[in-house]
């Protein structure tokens, strides 16, 4: 470490999920402040704090008003920020706690899933240009116009720390967790996956699109839109995590680097998800404007649908079959809007699976190794694995099979690309909510 | 009603301790928004939730830093006010909550009992003016240059409320609580004791000053200074509770006053408090500045004291006593001041007595009435209690007893000045920590 460098951290409400996990929380910060870093930290709310906010809106409100809502949940990072800065003052460091507003964080006003619209971090710089550690409020901000207090919904917290790392310049974004990093499969899966030492930011989007929960792709996309290197590992070990970064490593972080082996390998992980169904609808007039027709109706419920199959004209009738997969969690309501728009469209029927599982390869290494596609059908067939839907990018194959043969195709998917590392400790591989 | 009125309403942490308190206050604040009023409520943290916080503090931090705790407490009134205008949306009403600092109190930067500067209600008017409820946080401001956080300190919610209610030009500010008004006494020890409709606030101040804690001074003065009618109410009753003002009851609300006998009573009430020690200073030289050398040292500890006798020198070699009162929870920080400059001093002894109770008649009536005194006496003879201490403003009298004759003393007296009406309701009189 041969200059001052600026270091963003963010950890997660596991690890400060009570007093303890805040004085544990605390002593990390404090080690980076005593190894001369300037740190800016940002928390999420304890534990499930969140959660006990949300019953309480609902004991009063079954439909409680958004920007009241959001008011009631970003009292939760008010206490975490608070406590963590006097845990840190305890052990003779100055910090000083900031809300999203403070911070600088402005949204536009979509409460319970505002998008950060700027930062303006002038009250964090000048906290840490006196020498403090500033510790901000995840997951909120304030809308730009009305200055309403906003939440940032799903990964706010992560956003919240890549956001103002890039505003400050930081040298790295830290992402802390419960897990050690990114690993080339779910360990509870594959217990010889093993963790990456860095990964690309295209590699990351991919993961974390499908279905890799460490990270939120949303984080992500800022990062790479700003060039900050995220550095994702675990609040409970000293161990190097994972580098999401399209460029080497600063030299002053060269310890905390995993060392991996000098050649790439062609797939950085593999990845699945069991959050998605399938929609079926069957018998649609096999017409042009027929399949825009139908995901307008699905678009305009606001649902964001995944991978799509039109089947090949198969009845003498003139009509086909159109899949796609949706998360499970808007299925009803897909189902209801196309439903009623059955005779507009004229399609015999709508058919509902969510027994499926989707299974996804990743590697930037695919783009010069025409072989990739081929290795990973061999490996499904041998392991008997049926594949009902196949997309593909330019460094992702994601294919589509029954729920209950996904942990067989993982499994085999990792083992066919030479992933398979040692036994590696039995980490829990999850992420949080924000 | 006549016309539109504004009314300022205070609910207290008992008032919305759970949901349904909660669902509750809600009902009452829309009865008074149907009614035709425009109505802006100041809220207290839910229950002990301050107390919660206080608590975790401590977990991590046995002294945290004066600005961070300010930051924690303020999120106990984020959570209720949300809550509460959630509460009031969903009987069909649309709500608001502002924090402190959005609903413009201004303060100063003395974390933990900062004062109000100024007031900026400029969000509050508009909420109004669209049709709005709105909801402020009680306690809590922003400060003037720093925008930090602050909190106000004991009845600072209170005070937040007559605040708004000066700088909105309210008609009235309501002060719900747990009572249903001020008592001509503590009706746990005086059953006979009777609700007050109305009282002067020089009245209210000399009550509050004297132990009666269902208002604070701090508000009581606040409300003087701006002419800003209170009138103190149960949240749990519809009755008329007690108006403080100098001014006749605004006609709109005549119905919300209780009826009294047209003739006033000398004596307002009489009150009574268990919270201060007598600290006396045994042997002082007696020399002119000696008393001022030692009232020097108390008050750069911060520490009020209350009444003040300084005995006739009885002694041969010219010394004197010089007692004083103070509140019981600054006894040994006094001591420990004084102890250190017995010998800069002069003085021979210490002497702490917690074991004592103060006794206070206040009425606007006793200018006019000179056998006020005679008759607190004689009653407390004819009582057997013994009187300490005496000290006396133009519209009150106090003296100090044993603590255990406190009992007696207030029954003795509230009959003494013909205060005793019909056994009242059992009601708790009590007071709220802000």
């Amino acid at each position: 470490m041969c200059e001052v460098s600026l270091v963003v951290q963010k950890f997660g409400g596991s690890s400060v999920a009570d007093a303890d996990g805040v004085k544990r929380v605390a002593k990390r910060i404090v080690e980076y402040r005593k190894a001369g870093h300037d740190v800016v930290v940002v928390v999420s709310a304890m534990g499930d704090s969140t959660d006990d906010l949300i019953d309480l809106a609902k004991e009063v409100s079954p439909l409680p008003p958004a920007r009241e809502l959001d008011m009631l949940l970003t009292a939760g990072e008010r206490i975490s920020m608070a406590v963590l800065a006097m845990a840190i003052a305890n052990l003779g460091y100055s910090a000083q706690s900031f809300t999203g507003s403070q911070a600088g964080v402005i949204t536009d006003e979509a409460f319970g899933r505002a998008r950060i619209i700027d930062v303006t971090p002038g009250r964090i710089q000048e906290a840490i240009d006196k020498g403090n550690i500033a510790i901000v409020a995840g997951f909120q901000g304030v809308s730009q116009n009305t200055k309403n207090i906003t939440t940032l919904g799903r990964g706010g917290s992560d956003t919240t720390a890549v956001a103002l790392a890039a505003a400050l310049g930081a040298d790295v974004c830290e992402i802390f967790s419960d897990v050690d990093g990114v690993f080339t499969a779910d360990p509870r899966i594959v217990p010889t996956a093993s963790q990456i030492g860095t990964i690309s930011y295209a590699e990351m989007l991919e993961l974390a699109a499908s279905g890799a929960k460490i990270l939120h792709l949303r984080a992500v996309e800022y990062a790479r839109r700003y060039g900050v290197p995220i550095h994702v590992r675990s609040s409970f070990s000293p161990h190097p995590g994972t580098w999401v970064t399209d460029e080497p490593v600063p030299p002053e972080f060269a310890d905390d680097v995993k060392k991996e082996a000098m050649e790439q390998a062609i797939i950085s992980g593999v990845a699945h998800d069991r959050s998605e169904a399938k929609l079926t609808v069957v018998g649609v007039p096999d017409v042009p404007g027929k399949a825009s027709e139908i995901f307008r109706i699905v678009a305009s419920e606001e649902i964001n649908i995944d991978m799509i199959v039109q089947n090949i004209s198969t009845t003498q009738n003139g009509r086909t079959d159109i899949s796609f997969t949706l998360p499970m969690s808007d299925g009803a309501k897909a189902m209801k809007a196309l439903e009623a728009q059955r005779d507009n469209v004229g399609f015999e029927d709508l058919r509902y699976d969510d027994q499926i599982g989707k299974l996804s390869v990743v590697g930037a290494g695919m783009r010069s190794h025409p072989g990739v596609t081929a290795t990973l059908f061999e490996a499904l067939k041998d392991a008997k694995v049926n594949i009902e839907m196949i997309s593909t990018s330019e460094i992702r194959i994601s294919v589509v099979t029954r729920a209950d043969a996904l942990d067989d195709a993982v499994r085999a998917a990792h083992t066919a690309y030479d992933l398979d590392g040692s036994e590696s400790e039995a980490i829990v591989y999850g992420g949080t909510g924000r």
